[in-house]
Formats: C-alpha cells, structure tokens, sequence
C-alpha cells in the first residue's frame, strides 16, 4: 500500500496550542492540543509539543510520510521565521521559531500569522476553492486577515502584510490594544460588538435583557442569541458592526478587487445578523466599478480544525513551491 | 549590425494621446502625440493612431523590430483589453481597444489604466527598481494608484483592483465625480489641494495672496508657488493635504505592507511642500510594525514621457511573460 504524505499543521493560541496531522486533501488524521503556557520560554513549548506529537505520529507513520511543518501563530513572520512580541505570550523579542522546530523534527518548516493561515486552509480546502482573488477575515478576539490577489498570499515587503483589522474607522474613536484609536478591531472583533452594546445602552432607551449582564460578562455569542430573540439593542448592535465592516471593506475592495470576502471566526457565526448589514453597508459604499460583483460569504472550514488545516496549508504550499 | 528590439507605448489622455517606441532599457528612441478628440468614435483615434505612428517608425525599422503594443488608458481592463465609459472620453460603454489595435498593428497588444501603467513604468525604469512591494500613487487631475505585491501588478478579480484614489476619507465629506462623498482623491488630487485652499480662505482671515486670485483659475501649481513664497493658506492647504494622504496611506501600508510609496504627477511636484507633511501623517498614523519601514519617495520617472514609459512597460513584461 502506497504511503499517505501528510504535514503537520501546528496552531500557537494564547492558551492553547493545536496540531493535526493533515494530507494533502485536507483531511486531519489524527490531532490533539497541549496548553501554550505564554509565561514560559518558546524553547519550552517546542519541547512539549515534540513530546505531544511524537506518540500520535507513531499512530500513522506506519502508512504515512511526514513532509513538512507549518505554523500559525500571532506575529508570526513569514520572511524570517520569527515571532515577534506576540500579544498575550511572554516570549522575547523576537523568537526564531522555524529554527527551533526545524532542530526536532529536521523537516521543512513554514510559519505565518493565523489569520494568513486561515486564508491559506480557505484557499486549499474551504470557501475559496479555485480562487485567485479573495480577503480573509477572522472576526475573532481580534480582527485579523489575509489577502489572496493572483493566486498567491500577499506577505508584503517585511512579511506583515494583511493587518486591515488595523484600519482607521475613526481617527478619534475608540482606544485599540495597539495604542492607537479607532482601528476597524475596536468595532468589529467579539469585543469590538460587546463595546457597541455599552454604547447603544447609554444613547437609547429602550428595554433590553443585556441591561441585565454585567458588561464584563457580555459576549458577542450572547448579544447574538439575544438578537435572536428580538431584542432591538442587540440587533442594533450587530447591524452597527456590519456597518463599520461593509465601509471599511469597500476601501479594501478598492485595494485588491477581490471576487469573494470571506468572513470567519466568532462574529461570522452570527449568521445573517452580520453578513446581512456588512452586504448592505458593502454594496452602499463601493465604487461603481466594483458594485455587485464582491461575495460576502462564511468561511466553509470548521472553526475547530480551521487552524489546524491553515497551517497545514501554509506548508502544503511551500512544499508545491519548491518542486 | 542586431536589430534593436522595441515596444511601442500608448497613452490615451482626455486630450492628447502620446506614443513613443522604447527599448529594453526605457529609451524612448522616437515620440509623438496627436489630439484625442473624445467626442470622436474609438475606432478613429486608432485609425489616426495607426496613421500617426508609421512615418515615425519608418524613421526606425531599418535599425528596429517592433515587438508589441501597451497601451494605458482611463477605466482600461487588462484582463478584457477593454475600456470601460472612460471619464472625459464620450466613447459608448464598453469599447474593446485591445482588439481593435491588434487589427491594424498585427502584434501582441496589452492595455491598463494609466497608474497601473505608471507603477510598471516605475518598476522597470524608475524609482522602483528592484522592489518587489510598493505602491505608486498619481496626484493629478484624479488620483490614480498601481499597487505591486510580491514583484506583480495587483489586477484583482477584476482587473480593476489599485482604485486607492476612491478609498474614502469621510463618508459625509466633499462630493466626488465618481458620485460617492469623501474619496481620498477630493482631497489630494490638484483639483483637491485648490478645494481645500478656499475652505482655508473661508476658515481663517489671514492675508494671503490666493485671495485675489478667482476659485477657477486656481491651481496646484499656483498654491505651491505660493508656499514657496511664505503664503500661510497656501502653506497649510499642502500641510492639509499631506495629513490627509498619510492619514489614507497608512491604511494601504495595513493592507499591503509596501517597501515604498512613491508619489507622481502635479501635486507631487510640490517636493517637500506634499512629502513632508505626508511621511510625518503616515508615520503618525502607521500601526507599530510598520513604523520607520516604508519610504515615501519621489517617482524618477520624467512626468512628460512617463505614460509612454509606463504604457512599454506594460507590454515588455506581457512579452517576457509568454515566454
């Protein structure tokens, strides 16, 4: 029987770190996590996931052929293999993370951030089957993305590329993690909905059961289930998200004229409560040249696996590259 | 003695359209230009056109050999090799040039708008030399843009993508041509930089030597040399003007990560007037991992035969393409 050729896919969270081993369809064969644990030195995360990886390995290698290594994680840098300051792990200033990995598995590693890597599984396996032009948008605890223009993931001239969740909606608007104000992130990601219930809870009056939840409790899952319950300031709340999101998205349309957006993560689960407005707010605002042409559809990967499959991708991708 | 192979570059401006057959390394070895007549059918500027550049050739087949046509034109697809309701040209809604020169010059024929072409022309023979990531922006009539990733033309989905010129500033803010409100290109095209010069003139009473000029025979030319000669309005309608870009420029440095922006046409003749205020916005405005990495130069490309230029360029790497 032929071997089955599989890379690792191998996703780096705030608190927990995932991989699956994955072939070349996409299918993940065997996966399990480990805790990040950011307080501790990368070295230490790279020992423990050898360690992880190595027993569910001996599961497949009797049939499979492991190819090759790539890696999500926040910051991550393409170019140089690095990650640099990334947010909520205590690591230096920049980790070298492909040489680490490198020096356990010895095999070909690649490294990007996760919302390129989403972009990428989407591409290979998910919504962007056969696309060449496509945006990625994770809607998560952040906004993160990435932009496929002509087939190939744009990772721009310093390998940081794809940051339009860290486009100005408004100069003098709300305070964003990265220091400055208004950034497309302080609207549109989970929290960035849950600030927009405060917001219409202190300008309208009207009765809603998210006056009952203490705001530090609110989540955008919640505030979703309440709009579906009909509750006007959590409907108005997501409407005013798709808002932002269709103005700031038609500026990115004028970019890189992409044939499809693709929206993922926590946000995107809301179903028509946000592809309903961002459309809307989408077509109002683009240019005529580009108007009714740009899909706003979900991503098609399971949001489980997702970063997993990304990863894989990543170095599916490489693996193509060099041949 | 070797034939010197050459390309021949069209530009279709909305009165003049400029040709000029240029070799591998950007020399433009013969030009012309005859008047547009956009009120005219398209398939009598080609006629002209094709009329206009044969005595020029014959000056050079003996030593030449005419390798192909490019050809930058407004609202030009280079996918479709169309030209779509061009601004300022009353030709009907889609007109196929591509086919209609390839008719009479029997050799490969590409088309583009304007700023893509720019941004080859850049790439092969000017400022952008070498770079694989930048973005060329045209301060003109309009605001144009080319935006090169990964060592290629952006086109999109498309053909369309690089419209930076109609990302917007302020949803409510100045009225555009294109029928939207707030586009960049209100406020930094020449046009843009004369509007924001009488909103000055409205705002603030201090003297200043535009007052006596009437608000239809302003131009950016005008204002710079007025800065140049210690005009405050005119000063601050550049310093406006420059917050405005980099304030803009900052989200496309998000999106695409560029080594350079390199800044064309009649608002960028200003020199530091525009390229002062503009770096000092972008940097303010850049997120932090973008800070101190990308230059906002000048195009070397000489304004008078860069669309020529850019035009040959275009269709030197169609050529190099196919083989």
């Amino acid at each position: 029987m032929a071997s089955v050729e599989v890379t690792l896919g191998i996703d780096i969270g705030g608190t927990n770190t995932a991989f699956g081993f994955v072939d070349r369809v996409g299918t993940i064969l065997a996966d399990s996590s480990i805790p990040t644990r950011g307080d501790r030195p990368p070295q230490e995360l790279v020992a423990r996931l050898y360690e992880a990886t190595t027993p569910v390995w001996h599961g497949l290698s009797d049939r499979c052929t492991l190819l090759g290594v790539g890696v999500g994680a926040p910051n991550a840098n393409y170019y140089r293999g690095t990650v640099e300051s990334p947010p909520n792990l205590s690591w230096p200033g920049v980790t070298n993370l492909a040489a680490l990995i490198e020096g356990l598995y010895h095999l070909p590693v690649a490294v990007t951030n996760d919302a390129n890597a989403a972009a990428l599984g989407e591409m290979l396996y998910g919504a962007a089957k056969g696309m060449k032009d496509f945006i990625e948008i994770t809607l998560g605890t952040g906004v993160g993305s990435g932009i496929v223009a002509g087939g190939d993931l744009i990772y721009g001239a310093d390998g940081f590329a794809g940051e339009i969740g860290h486009t100005i909606v408004d100069p003098v608007g709300r305070q964003c993690g990265c220091g400055r104000r208004g950034c497309l992130e302080t609207y549109t990601s989970a929290p960035g909905v849950c600030r927009t219930v405060l917001e219409l809870l202190a300008e309208r009056i009207d009765a809603s059961e998210l006056r009952a939840i203490p705001p530090g409790q609110l989540t955008a899952k919640l505030i979703a289930e309440a709009a579906n319950r009909g509750d006007v300031i959590a409907k108005a709340a997501y409407e005013k998200t798709g808002d932002i999101l269709g103005f700031k998205l038609a500026d990115s349309v004028a970019h890189t004229s992409p044939e499809a957006i693709i929206l993922f993560g926590g946000v995107a689960n809301a179903g028509a409560l946000i592809f309903e407005p961002t459309r809307r707010s989408l077509e109002h605002h683009l240019l005529n040249i580009f108007q009714n042409k740009v899909k706003v559809i979900p991503s098609s990967l399971k949001e489980a696996g997702a970063a997993v499959l990304g990863a894989s991708a990543l170095i599916w991708r490489e693996l193509q590259k060099k041949k």
